[in-house]
């Protein structure tokens, strides 16, 4: 998969940068909804956060309110009845909440890259379902922001109560610049503060202070769940251990390391979020989500202990004695901001990653530590020198990233032995689909994504798909983050190149894979485009760099053969407009650390067992991500060409970074190069091989030898038959 | 010639990070002595600027120092006596000078890569010629500061008065670090201000008030110039113009140009200290320094005048005319101070690039912008809306840097015309010297650079070198910053590889060029090497890449072929601790934008008849120059490989950035290449043509019939022959 959206990204809610046009790189933008059942701990943050409502004297359609409020009142509310809205809109003006907007992302309290149906807040109120964007609700207005994938989708699913905000294109205001514009100065503005990463609520915050706007954190309440009729529940199914053959390191040895790490940088204690650095710090694997196999919980580790905020309905026995046996303990979810503020009161230091942990938490342990220092006298606070007994606060990046990208021993051979099992699903149904197609059997693109999800699921130890499979036949290939959808969907074209880009989530392993190929006979066109992405992806794999070099210096050899003709992949998409707003999104976000491994480029990091798309590494054009590659790491090799209403190529395999043995190692260092983990033959048909290089034939040549040699074995009959078929060598030229 | 200091540079004289140890890449570092004549104006601006001597109270060994400075003063000064410090010393304690202590580095006024002699301060005051270096000196000691290529240089030629400070070695602290340590709190450092840029000077600033300090700005005495007995009078030699047909576009354009910029950038004003900038924006050459053909001056642009700020005596009278048509008029160099302060009495806004135009200039311009903001009452200030009635600077990179940059098409044919005559006269010096060489003569290092220069001066238009020549055999060649001296350099050795980089500057072209040639039989390891750095060559020659591609993008394609094999140049020793060191500064260096073109890497700018090494673009593995290559840069193309104590090899030549007519365009964007400039065969007898592709032989062969079609024409004789014989084709394998 080629591309997306990162787990730890903040809202894309704050502006029309923030949610890309269609050939930016976030395919995969979660179909989010925020966080908290509707049983929250009564109003003892509330009273603090919202010291009871506070209505705008002027315009803002309060009880108050001006005769030049209610004329803009009529004048903005052409729009049929939204009983949705009613609803919402009767909660603004309630006791204790008194807001004059409302915004509603597409997050969950987690930054999740794929979040569970309860909480997909935005779609349920503003009924569009694609899985970016942002609404806004004021008194009298409702917009909602999406960017180019999403227009039509949103113009047929959004009543006439809402305007659709085009993010990208010329003249849209931003979310907080459309508040500022509609709203009389000095309103309030509500958010549910577990739905926004701290950097983005403040980014908020300050944004709307421009006119005065309060930003209003209503952390008891969300206002779409109160008004969600028939809300699924939250996920409830059981958690499983990640057993220790496949984690390759136990829970104990990981939280010390964790531990080493938060003291060394002055803290007492660290609240890890992000729910695929929870799952890998605990050895622990979830079903709350699709695609990615995490729990929804939070982890509070101190000097000596370690708590678990989880919904404990989940937890077996076995897993509640696997987390004893680590000294962790079980907390109920919702709790966790009476523990950070009880955490503050004792003193304690905690490392806060403010770009993916959320606002509710950073701001209700800002809020107890002012307190502490408060209470104690200056006498008292002058007694201490240094931080230990004032509790503040450790603003890093979380150190789980960078550990969980680096994958040891037994993570590498899971993520070797599941691909081999995945390569094996592969050729069964690659061997179908030419039989069916041979056949002349109409297929749509779901019914063979269907298809390849039954013969994945036969392999041993598969548990789901790690991401929406993108089949896409002729020109939807070219749609980068397309989704073939079962009623509009195109049927396989003979005639056409189709596009398989998909992956697995296996017990031991994550995987990603993507190939192009034709039914029929390719055009040179075709065949020119596919050999030159081909040599891109060569070049990748074969290239060999020192130590501490980061993702962006390699992403040029992707790249290289293309723009010899003048071809390129995304990148010149920042020549239009949109592609330079998202631009500075993408220098606003990569100035975040944990933001910095976003993918719009050649490859991104891959989770060992969990989620497929993962940081801090990068393959990209942009170079605002210094992580270097490190051994260990996985990544994906996937340059691409997609020509607009014609067909889209793509080449994908996944690389774990290995030693190379080079003969001289300048500068004293190791000289890095890549290990491949996919083995799925590339359809020579597609290879004008008088464009390759005698280096490059026999690139391609030795990888079907090992693809035959490594895959052969799991297979028998037709399947073989069909591998050995496919990874005949090319004769050298 | 590969690499260079940049000539905004700031002073190297800050930090050991700021004297980079042997293996990085200033090489240039100049020889260098800051610029005012001794005939300053009277105490006008001293008496602001350091309201009579105060002296520290304690241990600054002042006439009322107490006994433990005297105690410190002894312990330190164990040393010999040294008169130039003695004198140096005597005036520390004057009226209106009154300072504990005295930096001097090697700057001249305008940041210049090659300064005049009478600039050497630094090297007059410690006796430490090298290029690189700074001398603190304090009532009781005196250090140097320099970096690893000039370690054995400094410990013979400073005296033991001095302390050799090796910055870049573990645990030397920075100059300001060390004053901080070795003064009492609250002393008074002297600098001349002309010889600061005004950030770093900021820097300095910062950095000695930790202990209280204050930097004192002597703006109308440099000390070292009051006790240097002879010095050298200041370069007066006469003013050239240069050509129309060279420059391409006439002086009153590039004027309009620059006003057109300032005006847009909300100023009224500018000042341009940058002497290549002069030159380029007034069509005038110079002889003031070694190497680069300009003149030392200051250029105050206004909206209706202009105003160049210059020795009246090297103004001819062509000169006057075509500087009167211009509507340029003349000012005494010295004179510059008070017209910027007349400028900002008169409510004029300056444009100031405050890395590299000078602290006196803009001190003295925000001293006079505060005058005027005190004497206007409030009610006055009040009245007035906007920046344009109260004088306030616009702190900016410099507009010419980029300007100067992208060459014009008669620049361009000037650049191709004088290489093709520098291509020549290297056909006549390698036929001579390989003759020499066959002849079993013994010729030094020195002589072959003296030869070469002989003839390159019998070719039309030739001024001076553009650089000092490298010409080094053996391991000489690994010594990346080589300068061969005539007492201690080597002889030839027809068993050792030589490295010859060199340039010219012509009245039409400014060459750099550097072959490595073996005279005998190359080792397989030599041969091995060296094939890789021409893959690299190649391989960056031949790079095709989308417009708005910075240089760094293209730097790993240079390094590809060495890092197979786990080779690399320079790039190294950022592994080391100096090389961390660097990196550092260059982070620091590249956050300020006219320092951003540094190059550590693969290619550097260079100038049309200006200087060998400009800004804004360069190629390296830096990635903090994001200015992007455009039409008409010219760039070097000079990847290499050093091997410490055995050899350095190193392929360079010119190129200019094109347009290639790829048959697509996507993004709807241009696609930019390279066209070479240089034409000079590359010893065939050094490749080992089995580790080159077809298409890396047929670029060489075509290459060579280039150079013989476009060379021979201005040949005859024997170097004709040469010629012929170094440019037949390898075969095709």
């Amino acid at each position: 998969m080629h591309a997306l959206r990162s787990p730890a990204m903040r809202p894309l809610s704050l502006s029309p940068t923030s949610i890309p046009s269609r050939p930016l790189c976030f395919r995969f933008l979660a179909l989010s909804l925020p966080l908290f059942p509707n049983s929250r701990s009564p109003s003892k943050y509330l009273a603090r956060t919202t010291v009871g409502p506070r209505f705008c004297v002027r315009s803002c359609g309060s009880v108050k309110a001006k005769p030049s409020s209610e004329l803009r009142k009529r004048e903005g509310g052409g729009s049929e009845p939204d009983e949705k809205l009613r609803a919402l809109r009767e909660l603004f003006s309630k006791p204790g909440i008194g807001i004059d907007a409302y915004i509603v992302p597409s997050q969950d309290a987690h930054q999740s890259e794929f979040i569970a149906e309860c909480y997909t807040r935005r779609a349920y109120i503003s009924g569009f379902a694609g899985s970016a964007g942002t609404a806004v609700v004021t008194k009298d207005k409702a917009a909602l922001w999406t960017d180019g994938r999403y227009f039509l989708q949103a113009e047929n699913q959004l009543n006439s109560s809402w305007i659709l905000m085009r993010a990208g294109n010329l003249g849209v205001p931003t979310t907080s610049e459309w508040l500022n514009d509609v709203l009389a100065p000095g309103c309030r503005i509500g958010i549910d503060p577990f739905l926004f990463s701290s950097d983005a609520a403040e980014e908020l915050k300050e944004a709307i202070a421009k006119k005065n706007h309060e930003l209003v954190l209503l952390y008891n309440i969300n206002l779409v769940d109160e008004v969600w009729k028939e809300r699924p529940k939250p996920p409830n199914k059981p958690v499983r251990i990640h057993d220790l053959k496949f984690a390759g390191l136990d829970v104990a040895s990981k939280l010390s390391f964790l531990r080493a790490e938060f003291i060394d940088a002055g803290a007492s204690a660290i609240i890890i979020s992000m729910l695929d650095e929870v799952a890998w710090l605990l050895n622990l694997r979830g079903s709350d989500v699709p695609h990615s196999p995490v729990v929804y919980a939070y982890l509070l580790v101190k000097t000596d202990t370690a708590e678990l905020f989880v919904d404990s309905s989940k937890i077996t026995p076995e897993v509640m004695d696997h987390l004893k046996n680590a000294g962790v303990q079980l907390r109920p979810y919702n709790k966790i901001l009476s523990e950070i503020e009880n955490l503050a009161k004792q003193g304690g230091n905690l490392w806060l990653d403010t770009t993916s942990v959320n606002a509710a938490i950073v701001n209700i342990y800002k809020s107890a530590c002012d307190k502490y220092l408060n209470k104690n006298s200056k006498a008292r606070v002058q007694d201490f020198i240094g931080r230990s007994a004032i509790p503040s606060g450790v603003y890093r990046a979380s150190p789980i990233s960078l550990a969980k990208a680096v994958k040891n021993d037994a993570e590498l051979q899971g993520m070797r032995n599941s691909h081999l099992r995945d390569a094996a699903a592969l050729a069964h149904f690659w061997v179908w689909l030419e039989e069916e197609i041979n056949k002349g059997a109409k297929l749509t693109e779901v019914e063979v994504a269907d298809k390849l999800l039954e013969f994945r699921s036969m392999q041993d130890g598969f548990i789901d798909t790690s991401f929406d499979t993108i089949s896409a036949s002729g020109a939807n290939g070219a749609v980068i983050h397309y989704k073939p959808e079962p009623g509009s969907c195109r049927v396989l074209d003979v005639e056409k190149l189709f596009l398989l880009d998909s992956g697995a989530q296996y017990v031991d392993g994550t995987t990603d894979i993507t190939r192009t190929v034709h039914f029929g006979e390719p055009t040179p066109r075709q065949k020119e485009c596919f050999t030159r992405v081909l040599q891109g992806h060569i070049a990748l794999d074969q290239a060999v760099f020192p130590e501490n070099t980061p993702g962006f210096v390699l992403d040029a050899f992707a790249r290289s053969s293309l723009w010899k003709i003048g071809l390129d992949y995304r990148h010149g998409t920042f020549h239009s407009l949109a592609g330079w707003l998202f631009g500075v999104l993408m220098r606003i976000l990569s100035s975040a650390a944990s933001f910095s491994f976003l993918v719009i480029g050649t490859g991104h990091g891959v989770g060992a067992a969990l989620n497929v798309h993962e940081g801090p590494q990068s393959i990209s054009f942009r170079y605002g991500n210094l992580t270097s590659l490190q051994r260990g790491m996985v990544v994906s090799n996937e340059p691409g060409y997609y020509e607009d209403h014609a067909f889209g190529i793509r080449i994908e395999n996944l690389l774990s970074v290995v030693e190379i043995n080079t003969p001289n190692h300048f500068g004293g260092i190791g000289y890095l190069g890549f290990e491949k983990l996919t083995f799925v033959p590339i359809q020579t048909k597609m290879v004008d091989s008088a464009l390759l290089s005698s280096v490059e034939i026999n690139w391609l040549n030795d990888y079907h030898a090992q693809v035959w040699e490594k895959v052969s074995p799991l297979l028998d009959g037709s399947a073989r038959q069909w591998l050995w078929d496919n990874t005949r060598p090319l004769p050298i030229q």
